[in-house]
């Protein structure tokens, strides 16, 4: 398994594109997306569980219900969200990738991103259509990616190469991130294509179990947006042996190069968190079980003072315990350890549940980094998890109090 | 019913007072706090579900297991948390407020607030009980609240007075609040007293309903602090007849006047949340069952989005319908509705789920005021819940970034 450039077009048969067409007031901000495949492909996808939900989710669910697809189409700026146009807006928009593209309606992915509850002007995309789809290359991931942005500061794009039977296949992804960003389900946009063959409830099987380690265990601000999705078309120019089952050798190194990719995917949103400085990572090991290994990791990156700690380098360690110990989960406070570590090297803060004496300056030294880690050592079985989040800063409110205006 | 003066010493037969020992380096501030009972009095407190909890709580649990008390001692600055040393400092509290008073150390409800994990340091201590107690005084109230503040900016006391069987009672409250708070079964610290005369469990089943409805409808930060803790003495100097079950006239009237107080406090601690310039209180109405309309109001007022939203006094309802959705509660967001309101008047921003059009300039003076109501109609029912929030801001951060240093 190696990473290779070229995003949501390294694999094969995949072409993509972006463009300004004035859903943003900001013309050199693309906001509108196409990802065309050149043959229809297995299709899968993971959505919110908020149950408001944006009206593409409806449409999506509903073309995809025969598990294939064979392009994407998404705008950025406006939610398309509590409109009671909406899912005439969202069909509408697969209708213009079909005339302008030649697929089927039917086999189009439709996603929005942007503020909630504003009509959605359809007419910058009709007007778009036209630039977009002559837009379309087999390296046109950058484009997309950057469309599909809204506050994101970093376009975020990945693609790995792995062996399935001897031929190669890959695996690419653009997301989107930024704000509203708690892990439930599926969270935020992320799009991915793979020129691997997989049936269609095999493919939504991977994708989900996947995101149960990677997505799912990011949070930037615990709102979870109205319309996030996740999908993956698969479009099987590899030429591998198709992976019918959700075992055996195949699905198992599909399902690493997915998880591989996505917890890239995971690391850059987290990464990129409105506002952020820093990527707080943590490790939580030694744990009961696995359930409760990934509850007390998610606690941890969601405690707003531990972030807000994280923006200063403080090595506020009470508050991670303070998190942990709010966590629903099977521990025993009293054999707690926590380090605190960065490429600049791990210290110990706490031992058994209490303090221990550290150099507070080693600390600072080991938090200013841009990557932080947080191991936490439940000393009470194997299990293990990982979450990402993001340290709390003024620019977190300042993005935020001016979203809208 | 009537509001009155006086906090804790409101209510006959309890002195108060608070100086500044040296926990606080900052000498200006007071840091610790005493509250006497002439006579001892039923007792009953309520504390934090974090599995991690300040050694004051193991102490005074141990202390009212027999339901009674006659003082609480108190210090700011330090939490006496995840010390190896912790229960063993808050006995020797325990016996100074015994030694300089006269009270048995049995009878002693002890707490501490501040920073998570450093030794509290019992000398400061020591050498102020001798101010400490020279100070208490039938009107010290006010002493006492400020000692147990931490980044509160306004001393939270309250006090009500209410007849029961043609005798004049009163209940008298001071709080501490502003960070690492979040409703679950009791967030912050709060002193209760009462001459009101109860029997043990009957004041604690009182207090342990009242706080559903008030305290634990109310979040600053989304983090439920390791030390919280609210209690209460009653020491029935009021001659009234003896509270002795959970139910009746005198009960009822027992639990609206501690609600009364109780709701003050909560609205208080909510309007004084870490850096907050706006009160935000959402009322949900119309709902299905009571659980739903809490879950759905604690989720509204805990969204870090609309926090952020409400401090740029922007009317994002997106954000609000968005909290609303992933509430995990009953309702039909097809059928919710909602209004922004404030001193300034009424707005319809929400009905059915769907926007519809209102004056942006309005929604703006609404929302400038420094209490917000977000109403929430369900249109699915008859109840209905309160909770408590703040907005998002700038000096949230500075706070909680700046805080150990």
């Amino acid at each position: 398994m190696k990473d290779v450039l070229g995003g949501i077009c390294a694999p094969k048969g995949f072409k993509a594109s972006g463009v300004h067409c004035g859903i943003r007031k900001n013309k050199s901000k693309r906001d509108l997306a196409l990802i065309v495949s050149d043959v229809k492909g297995a299709a899968a996808a993971v959505y919110t569980t908020n149950k408001v939900k944006g009206a593409p989710i409806a449409v999506t669910r509903s073309n995809i219900a025969d598990g294939y697809a064979q392009a994407v189409i998404c705008n950025s700026g406006n939610a398309n969200t509590c409109n009671a146009d909406g899912e005439l807006k969202a069909a509408r928009m697969c209708e213009l990738a079909a005339e302008y593209t030649g697929v089927n309606a039917k086999d189009v992915i439709v996603a929005s991103t942007g503020v909630i509850g504003q009509i959605l002007p359809i007419e910058p995309i009709e007007s778009g259509m036209s630039a977009l789809v002559k837009g379309l290359s087999y390296d046109g991931s950058d484009n997309a990616a950057e469309a599909i942005m809204t506050t994101d500061t970093v376009k975020k794009e990945f693609a790995v190469e792995f062996v399935l039977g001897g031929k190669v296949c890959r695996i690419g992804a653009i997301a989107k991130g930024s704000g509203m960003i708690h892990p439930n389900m599926a969270t935020l946009l992320c799009f991915l294509t793979t020129d691997a063959a997989v049936l269609p409830e095999v493919l939504h099987s991977a994708l989900y179990d996947v995101i149960q380690d990677t997505l799912n265990m990011v949070s930037i601000d615990g709102d979870t947006s109205t319309n996030d999705m996740v999908s993956v078309i698969a479009n099987g120019t590899a030429g591998n042996a198709v992976i019918e089952k959700t075992e055996g050798e195949d699905y198992n190194a599909f399902c690493d190069a997915l998880k591989y990719v996505m917890t890239k995917v995971s690391r850059a949103i987290a990464k990129d968190g409105e506002g952020a400085t820093r990527l707080m990572e943590c490790k939580v090991y030694g744990a009961k079980d696995k359930a409760s290994a990934k509850i007390i990791a998610k606690s941890v990156i969601c405690s707003s003072l531990l972030k807000a700690a994280i923006f200063a380098a403080d090595a506020n360690w009470g508050r991670i315990l303070c998190a942990i110990g709010y966590a629903e989960a099977e521990f025993d406070i009293t054999k707690i350890d926590v380090d605190l570590a960065s490429s600049k090297g791990v210290i110990a803060v706490c031992r058994n549940g209490n303090g221990v004496e550290f150099s507070e300056e080693k600390a600072k030294e080991i938090l200013l980094e841009d990557e932080i880690q947080i191991l936490v050592n439940c000393n009470d079985g194997d299990a293990e998890a990982l979450a990402w989040g993001c340290d709390l800063t003024y620019d977190y409110v300042k993005i935020n109090a001016d979203y809208r205006t």
